[in-house]
């Protein structure tokens, strides 16, 4: 298969994955209402990400720590979103 | 840096990640109030997971096939019971 498709493939699939917990960190600052969501879920989500931006800083990929950079603020939104809220 | 410490350090960071979205699929069964879950989050969770299993099915990537396929599973539960109860 085309090398450039599997590249891109990969960079959407990184956008999806990362720009997802925006919109739901937008809605918990509109609402101010978190209950449904997961503290678990929160945490876990924020640690596994720190740890992915820690392995791609380690192996020195540039999609990996941009990618995590970014997700790691999103995630931090939630989390302070949910503490803040219950 | 040593390489099997390395390669831990991936696999519990995909741990995480993978596995985040389970306790929030629980809480939204256990619950059935999904309210404050954002919509456009799931979908985009469920698709950017989908893009990632078949990135990792086309370069033969067991380690993302895994997480992925795995994580599809999660993330489908969460559409649904946020289809579900709104």
């Amino acid at each position: 298969m085309d090398q450039t498709f599997i590249t891109i493939l990969g960079f959407v699939a990184a956008f999806f994955t990362t720009f997802a917990l925006l919109p739901q960190g937008l809605r918990a600052i509109k609402t101010k209402h978190t209950k449904d969501l997961s503290l678990p879920m929160i945490i876990m989500m924020e640690v596994g990400i720190i740890l992915w931006l820690v392995y791609g800083i380690i192996i020195a990929d540039m999609p990996l720590i941009f990618a995590n950079g970014i997700g790691t603020i999103f995630a931090t939104i939630n989390l302070i979103m949910k503490l803040r809220y219950g």
